[in-house]
């Protein structure tokens, strides 16, 4: 039996994300840049998938790039965004919770001379105001993700990006939406944001394919120059199987948001209400937030346990996989303690999660709490 | 019937390549860089492809790293070498025949204050010493792809490197060998280059993929950071489906250079045996390029001919795929007057390219000159 409660590390492609990306690979395997028919035939499907993009996250088709995935996404809209508007603002305000791909790309423009502004929670809850205190005139970007991926802590972006663009237009906003796209109803009007980033592998496409969404008359400059695929911002011969079963993902998920929202905040519940039995667990994960990750501690190291669980066919993770195991700081950032820490587990939920396997889940954990020494 | 005669643009997925990406898509899912079992299976199919990759260049596993296709791993050797070796060196020595990913990004960096001289062929021939005169102390790159994607022709790339290097050893020796690798005998130590570009859509692989050889010692920075995948070379999750695709197709293609160079040369002999009975055509290929590319012109503008043969079924380029048809400038660079590039195309040979396929094409040409106005 395989309980597979890794999902926002990644997910098992669908079923009709699959089948798109073996179409792309057996029947209409042109170059979308060959002008023969062939060729329009792959355009055709790259434009398909961007329509079904765009319609989910409700902007037009023309806002949608393809990227090779989010961690290239960000990097592209916060490199992109300061190399064309930092030359003299040279100011950034990020969240001190960011995934690696942002907090990493925030390291390197430090270290180019760029004054970046960290914020962090207090008592594990971000202030709105202290972002917007921090914007003024000299700041290019300002950068928050949706959902964190180790807790599942919701930012409160709309209210920051709309205060700071009321004050400062020109200030680029750009939000990490890995962890919300197709989870929670995410629009981009309503996100206020310039740029966002989307995964495909976080929510049952392929690994290897994301999007970034850039606001009409917002310039950034591209990271990778080339053959001038999607209009210069990314070059590039498309993964058209790839694109494609995106798109597919995409279309499938696109009408069961709030469906498959309910049942994870079901599944939460049941989850949480089972593990409150247990003296040794502690929960690390909010109650308002995403209910697709619930981050617990419980008195043994977090690889000791993960191993337990996987001998017994169950999947999560120790803090998040991208930075594999290596604690990142964001448990602490969210006021978790470093004992607490050290005994992280991350459980998140995906569109095939059962109750049965939580409970397989809480039973293991149970006996590896028996078993593991402290 | 559908004869593809554009396998410089992309090729078609082999058998092999597509059943790994199945299989990577449907069962073997997990994410890299999880602790997990699933997350060690996703390893152990990268590194087993980073093998083969290695094994076909003649290196060691740990010089290839994985991208998502040759434009970045070009912008990740030209950005990445600058950017590591050019603080004082400022200047950049590069053909004037590059593919879009390595012309455009030394514009770009031309734009950022580096010296790029760009050496021509005279009279359709390159002459080393062109290039070896160049190099300096100053000098901190060498940029020369190995074989032309427009037309076939070979560039002296050992020789310049080996010249270069004996007297500038501090000179990083990059070379874009993505219409090579797989179709002439290329290895990395008698390339003498410090980094080589792959791509795996080129090589009956999937478009999304593509490889950096860095060799042991040298150093360059990532252009996207994050993660810290591939050794922090390249951060963002493997796609461990292309991944493993890409190297199933090169494991196929591997023990067969020989013969499939030895086919090609019959086939573009064939070709080339056909066309000269054809008053209105010459041809722009040298007699000494990779036989896997054969350029000709036709006195009818390319974009009609080219629609002309896609009613019959027949796909070729005009150009190279990857400029959508615009002129890049390359055959002026090897002495194709205006009119002759006005009515180029190019003819490249895949795996299963026959002569019946060939032959169709002549006969379809033929047709075509006849109803085409001048």
């Amino acid at each position: 039996m395989t309980v597979y409660l890794d999902n926002a590390s990644t997910t098992k492609p669908c079923k009709e994300s699959a089948e798109a990306v073996m179409l792309a690979l057996t029947e209409n395997y042109g170059n979308p840049s060959s002008l023969h028919k062939m060729g329009l035939n792959a355009q055709l499907a790259v434009d398909s998938a961007r329509k079904s993009i765009a319609t989910a996250l409700g902007c037009e088709a023309e806002c949608i790039y393809f990227t090779s995935g989010a961690t290239e996404s960000n990097n592209l809209a916060i490199r992109g965004a300061v190399s064309a508007h930092g030359r003299r603002n040279k100011k950034i305000i990020v969240s001190a919770v960011e995934h690696a791909s942002v907090s990493e790309t925030m390291d390197s423009l430090e270290n180019q001379g760029y004054e970046v502004v960290r914020i962090s929670p207090k008592n594990g809850v971000f202030d709105a105001g202290d972002f917007v205190r921090e914007a003024d005139e000299n700041t290019c970007l300002i950068s928050m993700m949706l959902v964190n991926n180790e807790t599942g802590h919701i930012l409160p972006v709309k209210e920051v990006f709309s205060a700071v663009k009321r004050r400062f237009p020109h200030i680029i906003t750009h939000c990490d939406c890995v962890q919300g796209f197709m989870k929670l109803l995410v629009k981009a009007s309503s996100l206020g944001a310039d740029l966002i980033s989307l995964s495909g592998h976080k929510i049952h496409a392929v690994k290897g394919v994301g999007a970034l969404y850039i606001k009409k008359g917002v310039r950034i400059n591209p990271i990778i120059s080339g053959g001038k695929q999607e209009k210069g911002i990314r070059s590039g011969t498309e993964s058209v199987p790839l694109i494609a079963g995106f798109g597919s993902a995409v279309e499938k998920l696109a009408s069961t948001i709030a469906q498959r929202y309910e049942r994870a905040y079901e599944l939460k519940a049941f989850l949480l209400d089972k593990l409150s039995g247990i003296e040794e667990v502690t929960v690390n994960s909010p109650a308002d937030g995403s209910p697709y990750i619930i981050n617990i501690s419980m008195q043994r190291r977090s690889e000791i346990m993960l191993h337990y669980l996987e001998q017994n066919g169950i999947y999560v993770s120790s803090g998040s996989a991208c930075s594999k195991g290596a604690q990142s700081g964001v448990l602490a950032q969210f006021g978790v303690n470093q004992k607490d820490s050290d005994s992280a587990l991350r459980v998140s939920i995906g569109c095939e999660t059962t109750e049965a396997e939580l409970e397989f889940f809480v039973e293991k954990l149970k006996e590896g709490i028996e078993n593991i020494r402290t």
